[in-house]
């Protein structure tokens, strides 16, 4: 079996973008109406899935896609809070209808309403009602609303009441930005990367997985600049006094395989164990063209994974097995299902 | 010979650090009379380089290292422009110092006053002092003199007359940050790298080499994300219709070595073509330790180097013949001593 934990609905029918533009047209005069999620067929649906993240899935030869709204498009640094919370309803709804569409193939992951103030109980609902109502499996967690990082680490209590629902109830997040507001950051060749990279390293700062040990984070884009300077952080962990990283943060901790290149995913497996290793494409998402080097697309991640010289139970634990231990409620789905 | 190209007096008398604080105080105070720059007997520098990166250099079975003033330090964040030109000429000062003490050794690289307001004037003038009255042969610049990212991508036209300089000088720049000013960012863990990513993106994005085809820019810390995301940013350049890397941002920018374990170095060789890859160790800097998997010292990058299954005239290429050629200043000072 092969589950893809990062896959986001990019390609939605048009109508939903249009609702999004409603809703930011509309914050000029508050006194108008908030716009209706847009009317979306399940035909729209199906033809959006069969020929963009559902083609690509059968032919590359994957089972089943965490499947979570676009990234890019959460666009937290937007102020209202109802605003964002009728977008991220409105973004969740529609994956849980592709999840419905398509139960063998896609389980739903939440888009979460944040703000740039930082204010958790719409945040907190939300993710509530995807997973106790839904049936939502994870959820993305954007470590910099304001997209600017004018908020706090990960690590800041502010944070903690967030974190104390995901423990409780037993689903990971995936730490993910969304746009870059600040014209130094590409969003998609610096933004994201950055993003992972600072995550982490906050949370070698910190004593977070102490209070809460149940949490679990999934830093994509195969953990940002991290493993590529492991060597670094494990000198930093010790230079800063604190636990190794083997028995502290990758406790908790998962990277996934993001990376777009052989050598890439080599390095990854080389030195991060196996059990923090998840497989993901980011399908179909930030790049999206065939390496000439290759004649195969650059985020087709699978042909990384089948290259390695591992026995196929490794493989299978990048592929599939530890999706399952984290992602807890995937792994009851698909029990549910005889899998 | 093996030429260190990053190299940081981290370990100066502590009347320097006095001297800065005294700056610091002042600006409390602006009616006060400027802090005068510490005297430093030429018998406290000598004992403060011999025990530190003499000593590591000669361990390590090194030659020659570019030295510049501490990056942390530079504080370029701080507005007024006065107190970075004071700040500026007092710790090139004493890095002249260190390469007169020891020409053998030390190579003086030089910390440009830049403010958060973009003013290049008196950044120019200094660069203009130290290459040309006083032998330098590189400059650091800081692509987020504010330290919260609040300027422009280097890209930008507010840059130019910098570039212009650098071109007509003949002398490249090491981009490197200062200290983090926003706590989501760790200096060392996340600031360093994330810088080195963002502007290796800002070059991909734009056109810079074409106006200023002479212009070489070194990008430290083994190129922060980049080489490990490798396919993801040849994939970006295709898809954002940019030239492909190799041809494009590769012709003029270079990556150091400061990568602090073997799989590291392992991928950066594998992905980047040797003549683009100056050896570096960072030291003393970053990480001080040494790392219990290897008995060694974490920033020792030469062994790294040493392990690679290349040529000796490949491995020469990266310890000094790229060196020599990517920094006319520094080859003319080993020809005039004969080597």
């Amino acid at each position: 079996m092969i589950i893809d934990i990062h896959g986001h609905y990019t390609t939605t029918p048009a109508e939903h973008q249009a609702f999004r533009d409603a809703q930011l047209l509309r914050l000029a005069d508050p006194a108008a109406p908030p716009p209706e999620p847009a009317r979306v067929s399940d035909d729209q649906i199906r033809e959006s899935i069969e020929r963009n993240q559902l083609k690509v899935l059968r032919e590359r030869g994957g089972d089943v896609m965490l499947f979570s709204p676009k990234a890019s498009g959460m666009e937290h640094h937007v102020p209202d809070a109802p605003t964002a919370q009728a977008w991220a309803r409105a973004s969740n709804d529609l994956v849980h209808r592709v999840g419905g569409l398509f139960p063998e193939h896609f389980a739903p992951v939440a888009q979460l309403p944040q703000t740039p103030d930082g204010g958790l109980d719409g945040v907190i609902a939300e993710l509530r009602r995807t997973v106790t109502e839904l049936g939502f499996v994870g959820c993305n967690v954007n470590p910099d609303p304001s997209g600017t990082w004018a908020g706090r680490p990960i690590t800041d209590e502010s944070w903690y009441p967030l974190w104390e629902a995901l423990e409780e109830l037993d689903v990971p997040a995936m730490v993910h930005v969304s746009t870059a507001c600040n014209p130094n950051f590409h969003t998609l060749g610096a933004h994201y990367l950055n993003a992972d990279t600072s995550v982490f390293m906050q949370l070698v700062s910190a004593d977070l997985f102490e209070r809460f040990p149940g949490l679990r984070l999934v830093i994509p884009h195969g953990g940002g600049a991290v493993p590529y300077h492991w060597g670094r952080y494990r000198g930093l962990a010790d230079m800063l006094k604190r636990p190794p990283l083997e028995t502290h943060v990758m406790k908790n901790v998962f990277f996934d395989t993001c990376v777009y290149h052989q050598p890439g995913i080599d390095l990854l497996v080389r030195v991060i164990d196996l059990g923090n290793i998840l497989f993901g494409s980011e399908m179909v998402g930030a790049v999206r063209g065939i390496d000439p080097q290759t004649g195969h697309y650059f985020d087709d991640t699978r042909r990384y994974i089948d290259a390695l010289s591992l026995p196929a139970e490794q493989k299978q634990q990048i592929f599939a097995t530890n999706a399952r231990r984290v992602f807890p409620r995937l792994d009851a789905r698909l029990r549910a299902r005889g899998l």
